[in-house]
């Protein structure tokens, strides 16, 4: 499986009310962009050393945030981050959000993304004394914030002078004394919204995150913006980074798999993308069946798509258990031979006899699809058709996707027939390249980078993920 | 929300092999009929003294057994059980297996139920001379078998005398030095299935545990059958408590909402049961709509029913967090208030300007139907019509769920239209009480005792459920 | 090492006042005397069930007892345990007090001691239906009351009762809804005091505890004695169980070892039995040297005895390390070959050049001796003289306290002189036999069992300890 | 009471060997230096990068490190930290030692001590751009070793450099990929030892350590010096940075009190500087009694100068309970009023009716001196004599030792006899200021600050001890 690494979550309540429990409401809802850990650090505007309270660890939020932990992080600004780790390894010394002191007082970072230049800054960084507590990139971009600021009039002016140097995918929030700042790369790769409720401001890595504080959308950070919530609640943007639209690159896998789908990202619903690219699976590639389904969660949206396009029935094929999702997906878990069994089951009256049509958002090694169909024929579908909605990726990504080693992707070097046969179904296909800028209606610039090598911005010369830690 | 008390599981591997971690795989699976407490007891047939591993505690299955616990449970006969506490409360001494020894060496027992004379039995036994280290109804069972035993032939016997002073429900595992035991009440108020893997006898509490395990259904074990699985790997029956068919009475909620959709209890698959609950609804109260969805994740299969018999297309119309279950649910937890939100999120492209059919499984409180349906208005829908694949219940279950009180019911002295007024629903419809037999087509006796007030066995006189912690 | 199996303590205050934190300070005052495992159980007497809330754990009493969990604990009347575990294992499911439900309410059971006559009670139990749920001795004590109270007019005659079928060692407390009783075996092998502080009474294993939390010393219970403390306050004693004092057998190990030097047991005070110990050790056996000193912390006062007597000075010749007594002495700890370093350092300046005579109370296997000799050398040591607070030992005890297998101990099989050569002393010499009264000043009889094979009650006809576990 | 800030330790073997476990047992047996966090990191000298792997928690070394913690920390070259918070405050983030990544791979760091201009360090280094990610002094060297090592040679240069910079107490260990430094500030506040071990070398806060692991004393790292062990296993030593011997200034509480007894520091015993301390207290003050004892356990060893200067007997007065050291003395611990009473208890039969010495290492604030009084009234004694090994302190130390306000100490603004009265002795006398050379033997200069207000070194020019924190 794909996996994002981040989620962030921002809020300052300019009227002093405490804001812990809704970070910790904001970060149950983007719990599915990072399992491994996450943190919350809060402070008080109204402390004149800006002191932050911080709480990280490892595991759920849920599970790190137990009793009266939330209660004892009084504050009215703070910020909130749940991580998948691709780069830093997972340990409780990289979990965010990143606490500091610095030439100005404190500074908490939550960062979702993924730096291309990590190498070069850490070197950089390094020759003029930098010392090195963490592997994540977060601890990169403090250090520039922090030189930067000592010939900037503001921290949000440092900030912009820092954006100059960072290379890749970034959408930052960051806490000052007094000061909320929400920032973005200026390709646009990884999301950030801002939000309103009552006298607090939001920044959120997806409007689902709003919707369950019951915030009021107010608008996305645009790719490259800095917006800076100050204690008068006014909102300053600046735009000084920003790049011409047709140059930005939001990541398509957002809206194909990561995001919630009760959450509408740079304008684009992230339902409507994928009932799109379900309606273009059938009409690209018409098939007759008797029911539709889609693999459980991520595909069921396209599987409607699909059903609304083809008039095939939509059909619950498969049961899922709700309980063990992160057992099997933590990295260093062992014992993964009965996983698929363990997570799914397959409905015999729901499939027996008939051609069944399913939809999953893409295929990586191959191994939960294999297993999938021939779950499907013992429970006796008499013909299984796979339908991905997304291209067959082939590339890595560099802007926060942990996609494994090219080899080990069962794209790599097959034709779809002969992914077809491996996988067992017996009729495959893919999304087309072209149809993917529709599903996005065409509204904003993407990144294809998986499915064609090309990306928005130069990729490192060599593959640097996880590079620290070796 | 209603819930079940108990999921129960067995294996007994003739050859040898190593059970404990089959038992893990299968609680996971089993995991929906409990999740406050889990536990599991091995023993090694080859040990003359049939001594007892043992390992319990409260929380999810994948909590409690971390790390290498499983893999210090060697044996090749165990029983595991995942609890939800309705009599007993909820503390680790109450967690089961209950394992311990009598003038026959070890047993270990796992149930599942409630029985409805435990204060009679109770205090017969204390007024020989027992003494009670828990409060559930399985140490009255124990000490039954115990007293039996000594003037039995076998422990098989033994459990047969004990059953027939037992009243209530009981669907119990239970594992003696050298024999696997399975039994149910004469009533068959819980399931209990038998499979095979290999050279291993399994018991559970559904068929959804075998598929996990890759272990082959075999049958059923009867109302009132005793199922005895010896080291030579044969299978005694005794069918002594048996009553006739049609004095039976399966609970009909375990077709409703309990089980997993993917299981088949005493010949009836829970999916086909919902389909055609959803295809009632419909067809004894049709109304014109746009859309039609389930309340995740129990209202689903029906909702797709309804979407068959009538015609309207089914619909994703929820997100539900699936990171957060369990910790909503948890007795004693605060801070409710925003539990719904956190849990579910209403799409707005799904439903905005449509007329949406909502099918639940029941309305308890009625707090959550209203959460859902103002969701959806919010989210824009034109009509909001709820569907509930039950009749109102209204009367207390002593069989093994957990009713709230009756006052607390929505349905207590409300018309079904009053109902539907305090939801907040265009219409309000619940599944008729004769369609009952119908979903499960007739083929079992099944209670209606939580709508009607009439049970197969007679009630206690008083309400004793969670009487000894009081 | 020799190891005390446990230590009681009980409180009941008449007045309503909680209790909880007094039993926590007096089982802090307490452990010395066991540290696996301890548990507090209270009750209110108000509450017409007697519902006892209870928390128990492995581990020492602050590290099982955290934050609030005393706090959780309301209650007037309540007792609590610490545990070394020499029958029954070292399991949570057998740390005590044991809280249990029977005929006429609740019970909470503490225990210090062993039964000789398990086997046949336990049998005798199991032949009648008994089932049992823990290892330790305190079940079937438990059984026993819970049978007799039946035909009892109250619970303190029903533990009168009980007591004529126990054999072996046992001081008790335990706790009915509305009376705390205190009770001891008519040999009298394990102490119990009584105190009173304000408007409670207390029982207690060593008046140390009586100290700690300000009570005041009011007398022991003697041997065989049933001593109740009812809702009135008054103290009702039963006499009918006990023995003339010629055959009471007092355990002489109390003393010399377990104890604490700050408590008074049965009118001796420990204190001054060592002192005497120490002085008996040098009149009987005089040598010359240049300072005398305790092995710590059990030899210090016996030194100090030889000190006075023989004008050598006293010295503090060790350092012992007081930060990790009980990971060495954890039942199934690995890795112990650097224990006694880890644990103690000689110091050269108080030692170099010098004959020294080293008390210690006991030599068991006879490796830390051997160790602590060598210590002494290297660090300077002339002369090595080790002097032993007691005779040698060589039988097993079936009363309470751990004495490895006879194989295992140095004594066995070895004269004095060739016990010297093993553990290299210059020389060596124990306490004579003939001594042991003496100490005690003769005032009461003692327990030689372990010294000479002759115990005050018959021993069981075989090992029985640990029995059940295997 | 005082608290001393820390303990370090650091290994290197150059054969290879792993050397955890080694470090493990250093820090149980510097344990007494600092209870509140510990950690231990390790690399493989082998490995090119210099990977670090640590493990660093809250609460004593045996509480941090349980099960196979040490196991799982492989790698030849090690430095481990025990740790009481003076300066930064008490939470996982401030746990030693410091690991790091800088220009030239990676360094580990365990500091004793306490700089005095750390806060213009921390000003200087931020305004040219450093982070901080904790408030221990420890990062602001690490910062100036980083900085410094760009220009340098070698990191023992870097060392070196960084050194002109720091004032203030230090004792420090640093782990490179291939080297092992130990230094000393040029005053010799804090001690450090050298010891060796078949292949490898070790540094240590104190011998007793040494002894603990089996290794030999080599000599102490001088005051200023900087020892670096290579990979060929030669020791280079830089004295650059050393001040004539009249110029140090040795914690003198080091021997009254911080140090285990059984070490030699500096080449003073820690046993013979007390016994002097006792024999001096009685010649310049002379009485007659009947007893003499210590406070444990720190008075013990004057005590015993004490009686061997007299004659007085030395005699053993008080058990200690050595199960609750630390569950009192941790910071923000509440219901300390038992506290005395629970930790100490008075024999009756050794003071009744006596004129009893009691030597205690210092007063604090008085409430122990005036609870030990009173206990051993009560028990009886005559009269009471209460001597200190030290002189009365006033001032602040700002050398690595926590010493509470000026206001509560009970010396400030109190003539000897004021105090006498406030502790309820009959006789109080202390050490005399002029003894303090003596009880070193005038070998080694040493700092006398905390008595006189005069320090070897400037004081910052207000007290800035836990600043970072406020």
């Amino acid at each position: 499986m794909l996996h994002e690494e981040c989620g962030v979550f921002g809020i300052y309540d300019i009227a002093g009310g405490d804001v812990a429990h809704t970070i910790y409401y904001g970060l149950l809802s983007l719990q599915h962009r990072g399992q491994e850990s996450c943190g919350i650090a809060v402070s008080n505007t109204s402390d004149p050393r800006g002191k932050v309270l911080s709480n990280k660890g490892m595991g759920l939020v849920n599970e790190v945030f137990t009793g009266d932990d939330v209660d004892k992080l009084p504050g009215n600004i703070g910020v909130g981050h749940v991580r998948y780790s691709t780069a830093g390894s997972s340990t409780r010394e990289n979990a965010q959000p990143l606490v500091l002191e610095y030439v100005k007082g404190t500074l908490a970072l939550a960062h979702n993304g993924n730096l291309t230049n990590s190498p070069e800054l850490r070197e950089n960084l390094a020759y003029t004394g930098a010392i090195f507590q963490t592997t994540i990139d977060s601890e990169l971009i403090a250090y520039l914030v922090a030189r930067e600021r000592i010939e900037s009039e503001s921290v949000e002016e440092a900030v912009g002078k820092a954006m100059k140097k960072l290379h890749g995918a970034y959408s930052l929030v960051i806490m000052s004394p007094r000061k909320l700042i929400g920032a973005r790369d200026p390709f646009g790769f990884r999301p950030l919204v801002i939000g309103k409720r009552d006298s607090a401001y939001v920044f959120a890595s997806e409007t689902c995150a709003l919707d369950t504080i019951g915030a009021e959308y107010v608008r996305d950070v645009e790719p490259g913006e800095i917006v800076t919530v100050n204690s008068e609640g006014e909102i300053i943007s600046d735009h000084s980074n920003c790049l011409p639209k047709d140059r930005h690159g939001h990541c398509i896998f957002e809206y194909i798999y990561f995001a919630r789908p009760d959450s509408t990202l740079d304008g684009i619903s992230v339902y409507e993308s994928r009932i799109k690219a379900g309606k273009y699976l059938y009409e690209d590639d018409p098939i007759e069946a008797d029911v539709v389904a889609g693999v459980p969660e991520s595909g069921n949206v396209a599987a409607l798509g699909y059903s609304m396009a083809s008039g095939i029935p939509f059909g619950q094929v498969f049961v899922k258990n709700s309980y063990i999702g992160r057992t099997f997906i933590k990295p260093g878990q062992k014992r993964r031979e009965d996983s698929v069994m363990v997570k799914l089951n397959a409905m015999r009256n729901a499939v027996e006899g008939k051609r069944v049509v399913i939809v999953d958002d893409s295929i990586v090694r191959g191994t939960t699809s294999d297993r999938i169909i021939s779950m499907l024929r013992e429970a006796g579908a008499k013909e299984v058709h796979m339908r991905i909605s997304s291209p067959p990726f082939l590339w890595p990504c560099f802007f926060g996707t942990d996609v494994p080693a090219r080899e080990q992707l069962i794209a790599f070097e097959r034709t779809i027939e002969e992914i077809r046969e491996k996988i067992g179904a017996d009729t495959l296909s893919y999304l087309k390249l072209e149809r993917l800028g529709d599903i996005v209606s065409n509204k904003i610039n993407i990144c294809r980078g998986c499915f064609t090598g090309t990306y928005p911005e130069n990729p490192p010369e060599e593959d640097i993920r996880g590079e620290f830690e070796k």
